[in-house]
């Protein structure tokens, strides 16, 4: 491994053996401790409740745990740095998400792994499921089907559907960045963010930074920076290309980040060290790509006045567990119907807050175990809900 | 409530209060307490498990937590005896059925309340589902649907699937049989059965005695004694037909229970006392309807030497709870591709040993809280697995 956390390197002997069995149970909250117990709990006692909420179907929401379970759902597309491996394949993830979810949201949720990879076929079958969970969170689910698919689940649900690999990735960045420039007393709406990979994160990432007021966005996929009429864009990159680069640049990476004010890397691509060099002054890095940056942080250190990773053995770890938990919590505590850009921003601000009582270069977030992210979160997520009316 | 089991009548508010939230919530059972664990469990330490079930499928059932997880699946058709309420009304029954087989099956399940009730649209439903989970327990589907749905997905999945309304009250129902006969010293091949109900109980408990070499079957259904060219005869009757009334009886309940060794009632309609009265000599009466039954079970032991109900507040309790929670566990401990006959005959036979300790006119079954009964039920169902090459 070369994430060496603690007390040595990580074998694959130690990762096997505790993923043992799967890293999740079920509990019974009310035990079903006697026959009494268990005559309300299960026939007859029951029979109350359900006719209740069959007369009344808001009802569920209090006398069921629907109220605080995310359905943790992928196709298995794009898993981790892994690729298109399948949905079994990628339960074990699916059970890490749902481990994170309960340990930093106190939510629970369940894995459901699909086997098609037809946008069609996994909106029909969540709707189909609807009554079974209270929000969706979606997961490692390939670009360009990703966008497609959030947006019409988000209309086919009347529910909190996000997914995560875009708006998690994106709302802790604005936060770094917003941790950062507090650090260099800079604007945001001076600044220009060159974001390298325009799939599920780095759409995600342009489109919180415009809502955000940056200055302006150059985005690079493979075949370099993105704009109107270039060839090889798919819909959601036409879509990019019309409210990204200002600048009007042409070319590749090196000719986007000549002057550039911030890098964004969500592409496993690697920057040489000139290219950062080239950067304006006070440059800041978010080298995000795992498990290996795209550019060294102590190379990109030289050059850059702040730089941020994927990894947690470097400063200011980019890592989406400070948002998910607290958005999902404060969207079901609101009884939020959706997630709005307001609260995608509000979380971001929260997060920012946090990291503000011992800020520096190398703390521009809080750290990923922080308790108070997700409670601070999820408050400010509730809020926006509110005044966005949707809950 | 009519089900007064201890310390008073059970009230409305100590039901509702007791369902405030629901009834399960997941449990992290390889805590991330710190940033190793993290690591172990999370990016980058899962990618590891991930890729190994990529090339090895069969990995999944070691490293995730399906190889004891089962889906509690309802369309919400036929819920206890309210009948067709719908999927969100339903939740709270799934909920108490995943807690049954927490409680003594030490299994984990997630409750999937499907808002439809199309057979092909549940079946297609699940098989997309099919990585999320080890095994499914169909509950609350109403007949006939429920054959067809149970016959097809037992076709369509490579996992064990019952449906419980169906065969976990067989199961129980053989098991008391079973022990009522030793009391009485009777034979099964030379009692006549009367089954009032040719819905899913009705059916499965035909079935299962049928396969355990019972003399007769009479089955009833609303318009009387099932024979074949009757009218009125779905598909499953008309199978149903065929296999039972060997006596060549025609009529009502009247016709069918005169001189009958056993009476099964299933149906929540009544019988008048005169009738059990024209029962052969050392009849056994199930009155299984709840809440009510068919006929006091003060009232029936006037004329019947064994009488069983469905309620807890009256000796001879059959109860799913004494089948369910060992047979799914013994198919998943062995790994079977399906739950056969020979399995559901096992686990009558474990539960009627363990009553056997103890036998008695008001003791022909275990109580439905004996924690022996679950694992004896499990180790017989995993040997009929492997006896019949299922595992």
């Amino acid at each position: 491994m070369s994430d060496d956390v603690t007390a040595g390197p990580i074998t694959d002997e130690e990762i096997f053996t505790a993923h043992e069995g799967g890293k999740l149970g079920i509990e019974v909250t009310k035990p079903l401790a006697d026959p009494r117990a268990l005559a309300i709990a299960y026939t007859p006692g029951v029979a109350k409740v359900s006719l209740a909420i069959a007369q009344d179907k808001a009802l569920a929401k209090r006398y069921t745990w629907t109220s605080r379970l995310v359905a943790v759902v992928s196709d298995g597309t794009a898993v981790l740095g892994l690729g298109d491996i399948g949905a079994a394949a990628s339960l074990p993830v699916m059970e890490g998400k749902a481990a994170l979810f309960k340990t930093f949201g106190g939510l629970d949720s369940i894995p459901l792994v699909l086997d098609t990879t037809n946008v069609d076929e996994i909106i029909e079958t969540l709707v189909r499921l609807r009554p079974s969970f209270g929000a969706v969170n979606l997961e490692d689910i390939s670009a360009p089907r990703c966008f497609e698919l959030e947006e019409r689940l988000i209309q086919a649900l009347d529910c909190p559907v996000m997914h995560d690999d875009q708006h998690g990735t994106a709302i802790v960045l604005l936060a770094a960045l917003r941790g950062a420039n507090k650090v260099l007393s800079k604007d945001i709406a001076d600044q220009r963010v060159v974001i390298a990979g325009a799939g599920a994160a780095g759409v995600a990432c342009a489109k919180i930074l415009i809502a955000a007021g940056v200055g302006d966005v150059t985005l690079l996929d493979s075949r370099g920076i993105v704009f109107p009429g270039r060839d090889g864009l798919n819909p959601i990159k036409e879509r990019m290309a019309e409210v990204t680069n200002n600048a009007n640049l042409r070319g590749g990476a090196a000719e986007a980040m000549r002057g550039a004010d911030v890098f964004v890397g969500l592409s496993a691509g690697t920057v040489p060290e000139e290219v950062v060099a080239s950067m304006a002054p006070d440059s800041i890095v978010f080298a995000l790509s795992n498990p290996d940056p795209e550019i060294h942080p102590e190379v990109a250190r030289r050059h850059a006045a702040i730089v941020a990773t994927g990894r947690s053995d470097f400063p200011n770890q980019i890592n989406n567990v400070l948002a998910f938990p607290g958005i999902f919590r404060g969207a079901l505590d609101a009884g939020a119907r959706r997630i709005t850009e307001r609260m995608k921003l509000a979380a971001a601000d929260a997060i920012a807050a946090v990291a503000e009582d011992d800020l520096g270069p190398d703390r521009i977030v809080p750290s990923a175990l922080d308790p108070r992210v997700a409670p601070e979160v999820a408050a400010a997520v509730a809020r926006a809900a509110k005044e966005d009316g949707v809950a």
